[in-house]
């Protein structure tokens, strides 16, 4: 990433990111963030996702969820395709600075592209050694991706 | 990572990774994948954290939190030096199975480093386009980080 494209400041030492108020987010060496998404209403976990410093920026401004696809990479507005957009309520950073939290107004029936309400919809069991299968906590759609997304 | 202390399953094609009942979690390059933590209880956001194959499968097998240390480069039980450990009520693998969702009891009074409950403890103000300055919205310390870690 060019340093025009990244409009954030520079990290301070370790005291000023933990304890300022200048937001200085940390790209990883691929210039990415992770971003949690959570349902601002129900707490659930939605999705986890990552931005470049332009998908946070547009994040900031508009307040709707930007993000960038690392498979297709691109620059990605949440819901660009499925009308799904995530409005953001609030916007929070960790202690280092290396990752988001958003609470978000999901719009539309899910957050997930295989048409689940959350992207986390299956559990792995506790207590096992050895292999483990994977229980569905999320029976169902909540929409039909063929539908939304078209018949890829 | 060896191919021994990896051991859970290689993946399987798309299909069965998102749909199937095998746990096929993916490692990144550096053999982590990312972790959110969530109060059980509140919905909370805590932290977002990085477990290795190892780490994961002592999660899996304990019930409680074990990550990796990136800065240190070291696995990292939870609570290993503060007490703070980290009861797993849920695991979660997301739909490409490369990200986890754990809730948690935390046990003490928070999950941050810092003395906080939450290492999410400040907000990105939103709408506002150049320089932001970062809100707190964790008044105060549930711990004195000094007295629980040390004077370091």
């Amino acid at each position: 990433m060019s340093e025009k494209a990244n409009p954030f400041p520079p990290r301070g030492p370790a005291d000023e990111i933990e304890e300022g108020l200048a937001f200085q987010p940390k790209f990883d060496a691929d210039g990415l963030i992770a971003c949690v998404a959570t349902d601002a209403r129900s707490g659930e976990v939605l999705m986890v996702a990552h931005m470049n410093a332009q998908a946070l920026q547009k994040t900031i401004e508009t307040g709707e969820a930007w993000y960038f696809s690392r498979s297709r990479r691109a620059l990605w507005r949440k819901g660009e395709s499925s009308g799904h957009v995530q409005r953001v309520v609030e916007l929070r950073v960790d202690c280092d600075q290396d990752a988001l939290w958003i609470k978000v107004e999901q719009q539309g029936p899910g957050a997930c592209h295989t048409g689940r309400r959350s992207c986390f919809y299956r559990a792995v069991p506790l207590g096992k050694i050895g292999a483990v299968k994977l229980v569905f906590r999320e029976e169902g759609r909540a929409f039909d991706p063929k539908k939304v997304y078209g018949d890829k």
